[in-house]
């Protein structure tokens, strides 16, 4: 951490600070500079110092110079993540595609639709069984009989079931029936959560927060992992901006950020990541150019008709032609999908 | 509901429109305009039908009328919530405000506190058992030690018990020792967190998610009182903005805002909401000033050593200071303090 | 457009909101919903109108319906605007690239530079003459000298030149020298600048404001086209939001927006899109597969002794590895480049 | 400023960014730590270097120390500025109040409102005549005649005429009629008119940008005052935030925290801050509660009337309440109004 000093800082506080940097077993290495002092304190920047330090007297800023999280970095572990369950892979050279319904409406529909996605290349089944909503009064899923329904899909089709799991007493439940369990973008911060997934096991495709930074995200993914549970995904589905005439804005600048900081796959959500239907083969092509690893996609049979999400969830018409046209983009960028 | 046909919508579509509105139970009025058709939907806006209906062939867009809020609205309850627990009493004449540490770190750290704070004119005391942290080496609380020793300090002083839930599983416990359930930003948008706090019946504080819009927090609030708990009080705790001289934006005009909107009390808290010791004063000031019904600041005898949060707490001293000039200020709009 | 009457609203301030419907030239039509009536307020728009109504007694919100602005909609002219200056084509199937450094330093290292990128596939060749810069401290370009050299570069290479003119006066001196005129980000709402640039009828660049809305900006680019100046490309270079890890927020979802409510052509400047040099190629590919008309690039023979933007800036060589990717992003998605 | 290297930045790197350090004439210092080596840069740390230092081999981050403001610092000058034009004094124990409408409408209007607002304590009479709007088919102002019925106005009442510049050009016309010279928050980044300003010598009131950091919000005052104008106040008047049930999000910790750092006064504009004329008085109590120097708020004796922001617009009669509410509020924290 480097510890600014005020300009106006007196050498009894620039003394205090050294100490304070000490007794934390940090070791000081103070700097004269024209203006201002500032003081060196090398060794482990351990969270929360920045804050303790930063209350010091005199001091006007602290400057850490670490990233926070370890697991998570390519600094630790330089060699690619690759998250597996069943056929569909993560991290690889081909680009995998999980595709499916907000939510989970009935047997018939989700075996109907995970067949026709396994034809057109999907290789995750998406679906909602627990939904977190932001009112009470909207559906919350079919919760376990939509789980037992995802199974059966598994059944007919191969595709590996992804689908949320909102609490931690929820997490063993969820996990008997899914391949991949999901942490909701509203859920990026609930560690008990985080923890149990963690615990699991299980791969777990870890959403970013709507206003989460890098170093959260990755952070919190640092939960998961330091349970001991390496099979973490990233998936950037959208941050909140003042933008209104999208859903949510989605930087694809992420996807070569996150894998130049973390070895962990990253995952995009067009569908939340937009809102709107029409903008979502777009975003997803824009997706692999920029290097994504997978994508994930709302699709509904009649989405007039979808209980939720219907704005933003494209027809399986719409998704086969997607489809071939990512596939164009992807060999691209020497990929395939 | 209005849904916005587009300008080049053929009248087939808009006759579609027309009986898929009704089909939901809604009846359609249309109305032709110059340019454009628009379909108003008379009838309950149910969550969800917004979504459903922009998907619909030829749409341009919906505009939900109705706030989708009931039991949080002041349409449906006109007279002022007041929230009590012990001598705490949210929503009054009398500005409440709330203290102390972050983190209970010792038995007589809070009991001396406690009693200090008191003597200062706090009557409900805050302090965090259950950490939620950002990182997973951060200090994550004392527990169920740190919940004894606020009832300790309680003991001594009378002063309400103020405290963070973060689990549904924790509910009971935090509930049998907290005489208000805190629910954090991060967990604004756990469902299972605050149906549980809901079933608990206990005064619950519910701050503000650090990106959510004032139709999410009361659709948040509403999840409470939909469980038949109505002892909620709305904490405004900061957003987040691009502004980085302050750790988040503390936006004051939600204070009228939500007391015109809703029959909550509303709670500020300028600790959170700026990050900075400095600018607490000033903003609690600011707050009362704009109508906030309590206060919620962060005390610590040694801010310096504090586990946590250290460079937005203040001293037992400035916060008597503080209290001398906020009281001024409540006179000054007709409240006590 | 909508007005939407407060439930409690009477029946005295609902008639009134009739007669000032009526006394501004729009039809009104009252539809009584089940809660809360609404006014239909049919006929032109006009700008203005909803804040007028807004203040109408019991008067809850008005909700406007079409979009304000007509000569940059895609409803008005269908068919897309190709801006063509030299060999500069932006519209075309064509993907057109304009590179070059942020300043222009000297004729020798512009001209050396314009061959480079020349051979390299640019058609366009950026460089600042005025710079606007956000300290008065900060270099502020060669002005007409660096208009002369950047001549020069023309008469060598044939690119066509692109730059910016950042006050009304300065727009003939400009003009004289550059093919492209360019209002940079935060000039977007700067109207008399915008209004030369339309008296001008020289091809404009013009950059979103980095916290415009979609909206705002096409009624940017409408004070341009509205004074009989139909060359008008947008350019997308991202927008300010609470994420630190890169200088801006770059929302691809525009490109494909853009287009579809206007017929504009659409530019992406991923160098200040992401402020760093190791996103720009990614993002470069992700905008042309997101659709994009062009690109727009910093390059600079030694960024590191750029006076400018250095820490954003590419060198030829990355320059011609880009283009190379691009080339083969550009054929996936049925263009050339 | 401190150069961090990469953590496997080599030898060779670190050596050069040393020479690199010393050729830009600043003195460097290596400071090596547990993971990775930092280098400080001692001396005056000139607008840009931060860039030029960023793009060097090796480096990951560069981190500055000082402000890059100075004649706007605090640091620079300790003695607070106080503004004066007529009776309006800003920056002295006394809150100064600056009120009128959106638009100069008439001769009539502005005379007549200009008598009650003077009456009711107003030393400021605002009103726009040339006026920036977003739409080109919006009024724009009556210019120069709105200028004289302003000078008008004046002269009958003896309030100090505060008016929107837009333009380099206009700057002499408008200091001809005007006390004190307004840059809007679309102009922040002007930086032709903010020189032109400066070179007038007027008594300046500078709006904050829509999206401004704080550091570039004294910046662009520096571009004041490095013209040699020292009369420049800063008015916080909303920033673009996620939220949508303000206009924008008006950040009060914004007043104690540019006091902290600079000298010059401080300005509140509730009426852009929150776009809702209902929140206009709340939130004037909340800006003098905070500290501000003065307030600025638009009121028009027929808001449903009004030629532009109706919407948040007061009428004289609210400003009488609001005057006698926040001279409580101002004798509570030591002022008078």
């Amino acid at each position: 951490m480097i510890v600014v000093m005020k300009s106006d800082a007196t050498a009894e506080q620039t003394d205090h600070m050294v100490s304070q940097i000490t007794s934390l077993g940090l070791t000081p290495q103070v700097i004269k500079g024209t203006h201002q002092t500032v003081i060196a304190a090398l060794g482990e920047e351990r969270s929360g110092l920045t804050e303790v330090l930063e209350s010091g007297p005199g001091v006007e800023k602290v400057l850490p110079i670490m990233a926070p999280y370890k697991r998570a970095s390519s600094e630790l572990k330089s060699e690619r993540t690759v998250v597996r369950a069943l056929d569909l892979v993560i991290g690889g050279t081909r680009v995998a595609v999980i595709a499916g319904p907000c939510s989970v409406e009935s047997e018939e529909q989700i075996v109907g639709l995970a067949r026709q996605l396994k034809e057109l290349g999907a290789t995750g089944l998406r679906g909602g069984a627990f939904k977190p909503r932001t009112s009470p009064y909207s559906f919350q899923g079919h919760k376990e009989d939509g789980l037992k329904m995802l199974a059966t899909a598994r059944q007919e089709t191969g595709l590996a079931i992804v689908t949320e799991v909102m609490a931690p007493e929820h997490v063993p439940l969820v996990a008997k029936y899914a391949d991949v369990l999901q942490i909701g973008a509203r859920n990026m911060q609930n560690y008990q959560l985080l923890q149990a997934v963690g615990d699991s096991g299980k791969p777990t495709m870890l959403k970013r927060g709507m206003s989460a930074t890098i170093e959260e995200f990755l952070l919190a993914a640092e939960y998961i992992l330091d349970r001991g549970n390496p099979h973490v995904m990233l998936c950037e589905r959208g941050i909140r901006t003042y933008e209104e005439h999208t859903r949510f804005t989605l930087p694809l600048a992420t996807v070569p950020y996150l894998q130049e900081k973390s070895h962990l796959p990253v995952v995009v959500d067009p569908s939340h990541g937009t809102g709107k239907a029409r903008l979502v083969t777009p975003m997803c092509k824009a997706a692999i150019a920029a290097g994504a690893d997978a994508l994930i996609v709302e699709v509904h049979d009649d989405p007039e008709h979808a209980v939720s999400d219907g704005s933003q969830t494209i027809t399986p018409t719409s998704f086969g032609q997607m489809m071939a046209m990512c596939r164009r983009v992807a060999e691209a960028v020497d990929r395939t999908m």
